[in-house]
């Protein structure tokens, strides 16, 4: 299977950075074979005519729970501890597996609409999202939220380790798999190493909340006399490869051991604003080095899974809140949206648009009125892109979005389905 | 000209806050005849099938310099004087009354594709935006912005009045006018007051750049000792209706003397923080009366001219600065976008859907994966909504856009024209 690129505006996004302003790119075999210059190419399956338009990285929405799709709106505007305890926990105990199947391809359908090809989940039901995951053709690293504080934590260990051995490199690798230890409040310190254990057993990272409010440090210094970063690093939990969302309330010297052990932080600006968390120091961050990619976290605190507005957000409050212009320009904000959070899923050869890599992309129409004059591209799809511009989404090589139009979804299915879902839920 | 709208989920947004979820609107002569519960209505001109879309009144961008849409992507992430003085300034002393034609053009385009249908303007060449308005069929308050700092005082004054005997109530009513002396650092106290006295003898309101940056406000400190607010107090210039733009350096006394005044702020997330200016405390403003509408300032510091991101921004980063998530509710953002801007712009029959009012109003495309499951309508178009989910854009019952067709701009010579201004600006 060969398809052929013309006239594109690529964007490579690697170390190089190419604009290719009349690109070509060819995918063979789910692999990027060429990309540079207009070049012709023989015996093609299909010709795509970009007509100018961008061709990019797919996004990579590094940290989310996508059966949480189906609660999207639940409880908007409430304060934090209502909004958990009478609005999502309720619905929550109230989910099956088939309201999990349907939430799940709902989250699916946006992400692949928007243009995002990959996500790095937290949540139960595991089983259920792997097999939405395959057969959508989407990519993803899935991990079972655990905790021991609510008494399940034997089975919610059990079930990392299933999901691990049943799921890691399915898909033609399109799936893998993390630990996630849901956070420090919600695991003892016992069950962190266990979880560690694990991850170290099977080589695969841990996924983590990590310092996402000023309570949890505040708690952590109580109780535990230092702050949740030195806390995982005396555990020995930063000894493995670690994907810590949110990181927000955050020393420097926090920051430093962050930076000496390699761990992702990923960014979630709207949940952090949206529940009033507060500002992760990127800017500092990425100062020292840390690795910083992208995520919505779950849609009941966002409410949706389109990168475009993490994006956004990240290029602008951070400006503001250190009074500084130039903090997160275009292209760091572009290449922690695409290339970064597909490394800390632990895709090496996915992200930039380079020969030898898997042809996870997406091409963004640049026709509407927002992009002219086309003058500074990525500040354009930065400042003022939307999710509706993505015309196309691919993932490893098969089209899974054109124009709107599902090839793997039955979208108006997936439509009611979770709407009998909500209907249940709320009742 | 009879035009009726059945199945519609109609958000009224005013006192009352009806959401009819079967509702019909019957537009009369311009007018808004019916709005309520399902109501057959015979001889009408077009039925418009909304489908069970979102029928919303028009957003309201209360402050923007439109011409400035050329300069889109210009300077992006570089610190606010190397903006201003190496990027914005050099294009802008080669505008031409063309170019501000093409400029406009593209800026209303845009505009009318995300629902906007009116706007607060303040620039200099307003006879050649009062025509763009006058043939886009857009509403519009214009205001010539001048200063006496640069030595053009008199030409300014004398174009803002002219700008007033000229078109004031223009386009049956879409086009007023406002006296915008540009800010208190480019204005003499005297200055001022002559702004102030044009504005009090044809009953228009004041437009102004006020408290923008926390420099403003030390400046001022040094120079007149007082605050920008108290300053423009003391000098008599908020005795007369005045729009403020902006409003982020300011302490609670000037906020109550805004209070105080009826001043109308307006609020510019994007703006304010891609320049690094800071937040403005609206969640203060709110508290204490002041009215706030929402505006996108000029493309070249946002980059668009979408309402859609103002509410989405305007409701996210004040709730992570306060550490407060029930701050800037969804129907509070979706007011000020929509019926407060109207009214800091002088309309007083625009709107509300309310019977008598102008039907000015949108269509909102709901059906997209980021709506779903349909469950609270106003936190999904703020927190997950797109400019491009607007599928019909009509001002004073006239359909101006429809299904990403323009009915008033030939958009493809506007996109092609506007190509090669800047083209010729940035060589
Ligand atoms: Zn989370
Ligand atoms: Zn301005």
């Amino acid at each position: 299977m060969r398809i052929l690129f013309e006239n594109a505006r690529i964007l490579t996004l690697d170390e190089a950075d190419h604009e290719y302003v009349n690109g070509s790119l060819l995918v063979e075999n789910g692999r990027i074979a060429y990309v540079g210059p207009a070049k012709a190419f023989d015996a093609v399956d299909r010709r795509v005519d970009a007509g100018g338009d961008v061709l990019m990285p797919g996004f990579a929405n590094a940290h989310t729970h996508v059966p949480m799709t189906l609660l999207r709106g639940v409880g908007s505007d409430l304060p934090l501890q209502s909004w958990l305890e009478d609005a999502v926990w309720p619905l929550e105990d109230k989910l099956t597996d088939e309201m999990i199947h349907w939430g799940t391809m709902l989250g699916i359908a946006e992400m692949l609409r928007f243009g995002v090809t990959s996500f790095l989940d937290m949540y139960a039901y595991e089983d259920v999202i792997a097999k939405a995951v395959l057969d959508s053709g989407i990519r993803a690293a899935l991990s079972r939220g655990m905790m021991d504080g609510n008494g399940n934590g034997e089975s919610g260990m059990a079930e990392a380790r299933e999901l691990i051995e049943n799921w890691e490199g399915e898909g033609d690798g399109r799936i893998r798999t993390m630990v996630a230890p849901h956070a420090i409040y919600t695991c003892s310190g016992a069950y962190l190493r266990r979880a560690r254990d694990l991850a170290d057993r099977y080589k695969v990272p841990i996924h983590i909340h990590l310092s996402e409010t000023y309570k949890e440090w505040e708690d952590c210094r109580k109780e535990h006399g230092t702050s949740p970063v030195r806390y995982l690093q005396d555990l020995g939990m930063l000894d493995v490869p670690v994907v810590a969302a949110h990181v927000v309330a955050v020393d420097d010297r926090d920051l430093d051991i962050l930076a000496e052990k390699g761990v992702c932080a990923v960014h979630n600006p709207t949940s952090n604003l949206k529940l009033a968390s507060g500002f992760a120091p990127v800017p500092d961050m990425l100062q020292k080095g840390i690795r910083v990619a992208l995520g919505t976290d779950g849609a009941a605190s966002n409410n949706n899974l389109s990168l475009w507005e993490e994006m956004n957000l990240a290029a602008l409050i951070h400006k503001g809140e250190s009074l500084d212009p130039t903090v997160l320009p275009v292209r760091e904000v572009l290449r922690m949206a695409t290339v970064e959070g597909a490394a800390a899923m632990g895709y090496d050869k996915v992200g930039a648009l380079k020969k030898g890599n898997d042809a996870d992309m997406i091409l963004v129409d640049i026709s509407g009125p927002h992009y002219q004059p086309i003058r500074n591209v990525m500040s354009h799809l930065v400042y003022a892109g939307q999710g509706l511009d993505v015309r196309m989404t691919m993932v490893q090589g098969r089209i899974l979005m054109e124009n709107g139009e599902y090839k793997t979804i039955d979208f108006d299915k997936v439509v009611h389905e979770s709407a009998r879902a909500a209907a249940q839920l709320d009742s």
